[in-house]
């Protein structure tokens, strides 16, 4: 278990004691309350900057000094924050060019937080320094136990420090101008560069039309944060401390491509906070569940469930009370996907400003005798007698290919639907039904090996990049089985459009060619009818809406057709048998159904492990490994108790109550097996 | 009556005929229109300064002198408008800094209007040389009955005059940084300032989540405009005129606490524009009626109707033409919530930009044979008959809290509903039930006095500000009623949390303590169950929506339950006895008929005098005292005519038909009895 | 035939081969499949600049000469663009001044196109120099038939060169201020001018609410962009080249009066991108219809369809295929109502950038054995049997009256409704009634002639310009049929409203004055029922929405009341005789149904020559006229066959299938009979 770093579940999250120094109570009161809520470790020093360096190269570290050390003497670790998520208003206002300038080319005033200029020279000495700062003081105290690099990197900056930046990380990937203009086609529209120092930034009041320039924009973006996110932590490791270091990362954001960090970062961490009690609880859990899969695929290693919300959120437009039970539920659905820690934003509510409605551990009223402290202290416990999962993994055989920059790409395409592809909803349905039959699932990008696994669904993946088709060709020649979907195959890394047909490089693994694709208004729908007697003994109609393609078969043979339109009779599934594997091709936007019966019928064919024969809906059922024994975790996500039938004869229940064969509702049930 | 002026009921409104010099028949067909309409009020003046002054310092007050003197030979009065409301072009141009900037630091170019910055000292020059000249000229001709200082105030500016005046006034609030610091909780997000000129206005491209600067702004921002105010009123005074004055304010304008300019004017005045026949008329007039007694409220006076629309505005998204009777109906109305005039904008139509198609009494064909024209001379006709009620009071003996900085504070907190808080709406629901019962109602803010009071409704009072918790407290202790809501005494008034539990201070006359709030969607609902015996006698099941409070109670009595959730059976109204009162508390945002309930049972408690037993549906009852009678107004704001059993054997009737026990459809009759 | 150059049916459209010079065997290929696809047409040079003048004054013509010699050998003809739609970088990058301004006053950045400012010197110099080259070059070569001036003018720019520019124009108009101030009503809000030089152009961030100015302005940027093109094709013709110029037109834009272009181009042409198959085929052909023959309207002379997609764009949020069939339909539409050409964008798709998915001739697949090809050859076949056709007129002799500065003015006016005056929706309406009876239609401005037509439908003429009111008097005294609405004669050409009653001018004509005009919400509507023995003869009860005019009559017939409201009883629809014709008035914005009732019995009453007895649903006709024949077209817009009675007793078919009474869905049938 290389590079991995937490030797115990944390259960703890955000503090700021910084706001309290007025009332040194309140520390002793918080320690008191986090032993009896089983709470063993705190995050310090997030936005904190501005106590620790009031006035420029003034250092105060002693209130942070007390701090560690009265909760090192009471047992508490310390996850250790970088302050740069947020700047104090005399660097801002002494050097305005830490503040970040707007596509429209506006420079920020100061205030709010992530919004530094990442490229600035001054905010990187200052980072630098600071960390510096912190890493000789606390980087090799027995109470930290890892490092916590700023908070929610996000966003971009152009200013002209940036775009500089830009036009050199160009010339470095096209080495002449002629390469970036053929890769970018600027011959449309009378773009054509004549020297990388023409190059601007995309702008909604200039060039937003380039579709090269837009994705490379936003590959530049990520670079950017990996090497300010480099420049952080190295300032800690020149200071000498080689704590293990993590940023907290976002549920599905857009603007940076998480893989990128994978090197940078020891663990992969991130911040949680579902909308539970707005939809059935099993549709947010899936959702959620594929969320932690993906953090956790960034590295295959156990991550750390950095921040999640003890009560309600006060950000959300509605800001619902987790109802009993919730808590425990999905603090454990965390565990379950791979995670060793359950922490909260925040231990203490604030007083002011704008996250003082903010759930926490601590509330303003200040008791401990609240239905949300009890909840906390539930989980605490849970998460000690589950100690012994603690590094251990998930081995998943299946995966899901979900890619970042083919979403910048495919969204930004001006293509078949401009508003409507359903992309992330698209790998939704091929994870939701691997997820129903109990199958863990990785959830990767392009740049991720496929060999270790049996099935691999790519669903609407639009650009390949760097020969993806040869990693997919050999796969099946080897023997994998692959189902991918419509409009895959279509551009290159920079959205150039391969010529000669697609998907690009795979016609004859698939078997096909995409002739056209239609694309249907929002209140059109058409239907797939299976094909008598075919291999895959498809038997349903489903409806499919948004996008149709038009395939034509060469060796594939046709599972289903259309029903309707102009194409009825052309397929809308077909199969081709390449090298030793099998090749599916999903020809339209397909309800879940059709989904859950295709995947159920290839699965069967594959005889993978699976944990529990029957699962009730509602229900997910989850696996950690170790190399001697496994860990399934059974959740049932309905309000009500299920019957459900688990074979418990060479097994041992850690967790929760199954008695009669039920599971009660909101209920998590953890069964040891041995290997 | 001190403070107060006028001495008559005026019929009249805006008139602009600077715009028809080019045609002087305009004007005496005017003045013989005006006489036939029975209109004794011009106001005059408002936006003509490009006429007055149309060079810098060169004057010509010659044909407005004409205008009054023509307009007072015809027994016509004058209310004379400063100019202010819209600067000439040549005053932008050779002074840019009158113009306003935005919050995102740009300046805006010339035109429309109301859009100045008060702080500009060369503003307040130009101001003043030109209420010098207009006071000297006509501050006491006879003709001329009162000020009507600018127009509509309203907006913010954000030039460095203005940052620089803000940092003043907040140095003069808070006088050091450190209180400045703990008010506005600035070590969240390491917003510490080191002085005060680190400080600027918020911006959306800058700082917008630190609430207590966002309040703060606001305040200044009204402060600012009184200052102006209070300036404008000086330059008349020290010119000699001691005519009384006033601002014309607007429909629940957000942007201002009107409360605030209640010692800088002698008359209270505004500007109405209800959209009549979208809904029911009725909830039209309730909607309408409290915007009319928050303006009456302010200074507990009789005010005046300075705008109301003749015919259909331009400015809605659909000017509907008002119904016949509508105008009278709507015109009395006013009257009988304590206006001493009928105003309207505009007396005769513009002929061009961008109000020319807004109603008028003179419209672009330019006859008097019209509907409107009729319908104008209705409504002068009754006030005629109605003279005796000028002066008089309305003397209300319930009030409902309704707090400008409360709202700024609660919409901005970033709570447990972030769209759909529906303050106005709750405010409201309490003032229906009470008006429902013929009971007249005072609108008041915190820092007006409770005690003539016999019952005070404080709905969602978020924050408390000098310590209003107090004010209740005496209230209730010496025997007053007060009903407080969910949601209330959260933050102190600069937006800080209560520590210890809520309703601030006043758990113990309330007998609860607040402990979680829920959220609910949309979409979800919550019932009220009363408890069998309650004292309130409640009997019916009512819903809730949006907020339910869980309190939990120690003295009080639960009236009734949730229904459902997992907090069903936790109190949804409770009521605690505390020294010689009674303190109620709703805890979830109820329908109507839920507070037609509690508050229909309260009153019948208190014995509170109600002028008609019994209202049909869609009737508004509403009183006006003089020291001897009373004059009750009785309106039937359905279309067709209804039954209503009304005790004349003491009173007479002095406008309108009654017969039959009916009133008309859209008719008023007025009741005139000794008290 | 003066002023009209095309001698053949053109199939072609635009083609960028300057984006594969890189692969020498691209054009070679597209030679082939044009001549497969009978395409004799290719429009060159959009958007080439780059290529053409890749650094300052380095110009390169070589690639474009060898491109049109080759297609010249192979029968294909050019025509030439100007590449002034978009600029090189260097041009923007050197001289920042040829880059627009916007309202805010915002300088743009370098990107996309149709965005330079038209008055810089500098992009006006340069433009001149390269359509000297590109003349001097290709402007007399006999494969080159016309100039097609840069593409798809619009927008406006705010720079200071375009606020002096706007002043002269202003100072040109009026003459002296006074004219203005008193044109645009200025005296409202102050806003008077002291000299021309203190107007600046209307801006969201300064003046936006003097109507006068908002119109002048929009008036400005038309002569602008009229002087744009002047200044082109001037460069042209001094350069040697006598070709006949066009611009491309766009549907219903908004931003340029095109009425105003008809002097300076030899030939209109538009582009043409209906969403077909979002609803009914029949409503969109319509909609459609109405474009092409306001095209055709504005020189009454053949026109060319100069763009069209072959497939599915990709820029509209859906873009759905077309189904077999619609794009010869579609095609052939073009040329019932007057176009001499069917041509495409794009005839080969673009590898990159923001267009590289809109549909076109060749795709990326890249082989001539596709769907749409072949449907692309259909049509060229279809032009091959139709060649006769070219140069014949389209003869109305009914006319709808449709009026960009109308548009302008009525939409900014701040009315009775701001949301929803449904101009052109109204304008269809009767537009609709004409073609269903199978009448060719002229669809005009207030600035041409009406003596030429038997019936006029003049529908929400908000605006009269020059007298306006005297030309329809003169065309109804001398026999004329005008149909006119509600909202008609109540401003002159300044938005100044006109006194004394309105229709203005016309009261008279049609026997009755507007009094009133009432604004339903969007959920209401009212009704019309015919007053018995109207003369009419209407019997049908209809609904109307939106506005309701209340007129008086003085001499006009009632045909039909209103049924509800107030003003139930007052009249929907007059009917007055006025010298030797008769001026009708329509009240209210009623459905299709009271149109096409209105307007047969019109239509009846006028003997009007009919081409074909009756017409099934979802069929139009359409005529074109030589001098010796007439070419009816029967087109088919239903999917499905009908039934329909044709005459084909003096009259040959020349395309389509006509068998048994029937024609097939989606088929075109050419009928060719002497005058």
């Amino acid at each position: 278990m290389k590079n991995y770093y937490i030797n115990s579940l944390l259960h703890g999250g955000d503090y700021n004691p910084e706001q309290w120094l007025y009332d040194p109570c309140v520390l002793e009161t918080d320690i008191e309350y986090f032993k009896k809520a089983h709470i063993n470790e705190v995050t310090l020093g997030i936005f904190s900057w501005a106590m620790l360096e009031p006035e420029e190269e003034q250092y105060d570290f002693g209130w942070m000094e007390t701090i560690i050390n009265r909760l090192y003497e009471n047992g508490i670790s310390v996850i250790l924050a970088t302050p740069s998520g947020a700047r104090p208003k005399w660097m801002s206002d002494k050097y305005p060019e830490v503040l970040r300038v707007d596509e429209k080319r506006n420079r920020f005033l100061y205030g709010m937080r992530h919004n530094h200029c990442y490229t600035s020279p001054v905010y990187r000495e200052k980072t630098r320094k600071m960390n510096t700062e912190l890493a000789k003081r606390f980087g090799n105290h027995p109470g930290v136990i890892a490092w916590h690099i700023s908070n929610e990197y996000g966003g971009e900056c152009h200013c002209p420090l940036c775009q500089e930046a830009f036009r050199e990380w160009l010339k470095e990937k096209y080495q002449t101008i002629d390469r970036l203009n053929f890769a970018w086609a600027t011959t449309f529209w009378s773009h054509r560069y004549n020297g990388f120092e023409q190059i601007e930034s995309p702008s909604l009041c200039g060039e937003y039309g380039l579709h090269g320039l837009n994705l490379d924009w936003k590959r530049f973006v990520t670079d950017r944060t990996v090497d300010f996110v480099r420049h952080e932590v190295k300032a800690i490791r020149d200071a000498g401390s080689e704590k293990p270091t993590t940023i907290n990362m976002m549920y599905d954001y857009k603007g940076l491509n998480y893989h990128k960090f994978k090197d940078v970062v020891d663990i992969i961490s991130w911040d949680n906070y579902p909308q539970w009690h707005k939809k059935a609880e099993y549709l947010t859990a899936m959702d959620n569940g594929m969320q932690h899969d993906i953090m956790r695929s960034i590295k295959h290693q156990p991550y750390l469930l950095m921040e999640s919300c003890p009560a309600a959120t006060n950000w959300q437009p509605v800001s619902k009370l987790k109802k009993p039970g919730m808590l425990h539920l999905a603090s454990l659905q965390a565990i379950a996907h791979g995670s060793d820690s359950v922490q909260y934003f925040q231990l203490r509510q604030s007083r002011g400003s704008s996250e003082k409605f903010h759930g926490a551990v601590i509330d303003h009223y200040g008791g401990s005798d609240t239905r949300v402290f009890d909840e906390v202290t539930r989980v605490g416990k849970s998460l000690e007698q589950l100690q012994e999962i603690v590094g251990t993994q998930v081995e998943a055989k299946v995966a899901v290919l979900f890619d970042w920059e083919n979403r910048w790409a495919m969204e930004d395409a001006q293509g078949p639907r401009n508003k409507g592809l359903y992309y992330k909803e698209t790998v939704e349905k091929s994870y939701y039904a691997f997820r129903k039959l109990g199958l863990d699932v990785d959830v990767i990008d392009m740049e991720q090996a496929l060999e270790s696994y049996s099935i691999v669904a790519i669903p609407m993946l639009y650009m390949f990049r760097d020969g993806f088709e040869n990693k997919v060709r050999t796969f099946v020649e080897n023997g994998g089985t692959v189902i991918m979907t419509y409009w895959s195959g279509i551009v290159d890394d920079t959205d150039l459009c391969y010529l000669g047909g697609t998907p690009h490089g795979l016609m004859d693994v698939f078997g096909i060619r995409s002739t056209e694709i239609d694309a249907l208004y929002d209140w059109e729908s058409n239907t797939s009818i299976p094909v008598k007697g075919n291999s895959l003994k498809m038997t349903s109609e489903w409806k499919c809406k948004n996008l149709c393609d038009l395939v034509k078969t060469t060796s594939a043979e046709v599972l289903a057709v259309y029903g309707e339109d102009f194409y009825a009779g052309m397929p809308t599934a077909t199969k081709n048998r390449f090298g030793r594997g099998n090749a599916y091709y999903i020809c339209a936007d397909f309800e879940q159904g059709f989904y859950d019966e295709v995947i159920k019928k290839i699965v069967k064919d594959s005889k993978l492990f699976v944990p529990v024969k029957s699962i009730p809906n509602g229900v997910e059922v989850t696996t950690r490994s170790s190399s001697e024994n496994k860990y399934v975790f059974i959740q049932n996500f309905n309000m009500h108790s299920v019957k459900m039938e688990i074979d418990t004869r060479n097994s041992q229940i850690i967790l929760g109550n199954y008695k009669k064969s039920t599971i009660e509702g909101f209920d998590t049930i953890v069964l040891k097996l041995k290997r």
